[in-house]
């Protein structure tokens, strides 16, 4: 199984993203990846801004979450050159920004799993855990924190 | 000290629990283990629903906390055969649903981290975060997410 | 570099903090410890109370960041007994308690950002995620939670 091939397939370019301020994309520790978070930009310009069950449904939630898993596969490759060096995705953080009464996170957060299984396949499957929040960094619906297996143990 | 017979004492049968969506009960790599976002659900129904601060009350919030501490054990239990094979809870993060005002998040989560050390002696004692949030999942009035420490190095 | 010189120099000294429930102030496993979330607490008194983007601005939020991290170090040191002995600052996820519209939650956790690289240069630079949420702890307008690496290997 190639990732680049699994992305080529559902036409997925991996972009350029570095974060903004004094921090990095990402922190290894043996053979663990910290991610920092990310989130539905796309050249540096939010993609979908609001909240789950007001200004956005489930579908755009969806999206947003997908475009958020796709800039976490950006950190990852920048910091350890290759998508395909990765064993397993070990755990998604999805957090939702909601409107009162708007419960369907999980269904939201799927857009990211769904994507990690296409690309991964078994290695894809992660941890997760999918929660609310009323606000997130300029106004972003979705907001993704990841830690990955990868192969090559540097300490 | 057995994990079985402490539960047994306290009245605790653990459920059968599986993730409805792509991903899985937990993840280990090396001796950690990353335990999915557990609600108080019993037999796929939300035992409580609703805000601390509003519809519910803090002691609702602790047996909130409690029934998804035991929906962590069931995920442990799962994955690793037996959960006197835990070593350590090594850190838990409660999420509570909150009310405009509500600011008693610390005393929700005390239901897990009181259940953890009546059932898991000195290896129950965690690193916490206890966190407010507007909403969560179906509803859900607390989530846990825990990383756990397990004997047996299986990489 | 000697931490603690870093630490002379901006003036700041480190405090004592306990955990005030059944849980502790950080967990280590391996080269990892995980540190219990921290807020702007003095002396058992929080310094800021209220949410960004209403009673707070994004100066004061800093400022309580600040303080945060300043209660981790805190946590960090009473398990090591060493800051020296931090190789690195891996992870850091700041909650930022959030008015209605409020999205410079990143701008607030520089504040937490800046000191880590103040105090542990490049050891500093750490994976990072800021989220919104509408309440935190005793009203609390920020929390912090780390992960950090560190030198000896007590398994």
């Amino acid at each position: 199984m190639d990732v680049y091939y699994n992305l080529k397939k559902i036409n997925i370019k991996i972009p350029n993203v570095t974060p903004r301020f004094q921090f990095v994309s990402g922190v290894q520790v043996g053979n663990l990846l910290f991610i920092s978070g990310q989130t539905p930009e796309v050249d540096g310009e939010m993609q979908f801004v609001g909240r789950l069950g007001k200004e956005l449904n489930v579908e755009n939630g969806k999206q947003a979450a997908r475009l958020a898993t796709i800039n976490c596969l950006s950190a990852i490759e920048s910091i350890i050159g290759d998508l395909n060096k990765v064993q397993q995705i070990v755990r998604v953080i999805g957090y939702v920004r909601s409107a009162e009464g708007f419960g369907e996170q999980p269904l939201v957060i799927n857009g990211a799993s769904e994507l990690l299984n296409e690309v991964f396949g078994s290695k894809g499957n992660h941890a997760r855990a999918a929660l609310g929040t009323n606000e997130l960094p300029f106004g972003a619906p979705v907001e993704l924190e990841m830690i990955i297996k990868i192969n090559d143990n540097k300490n």
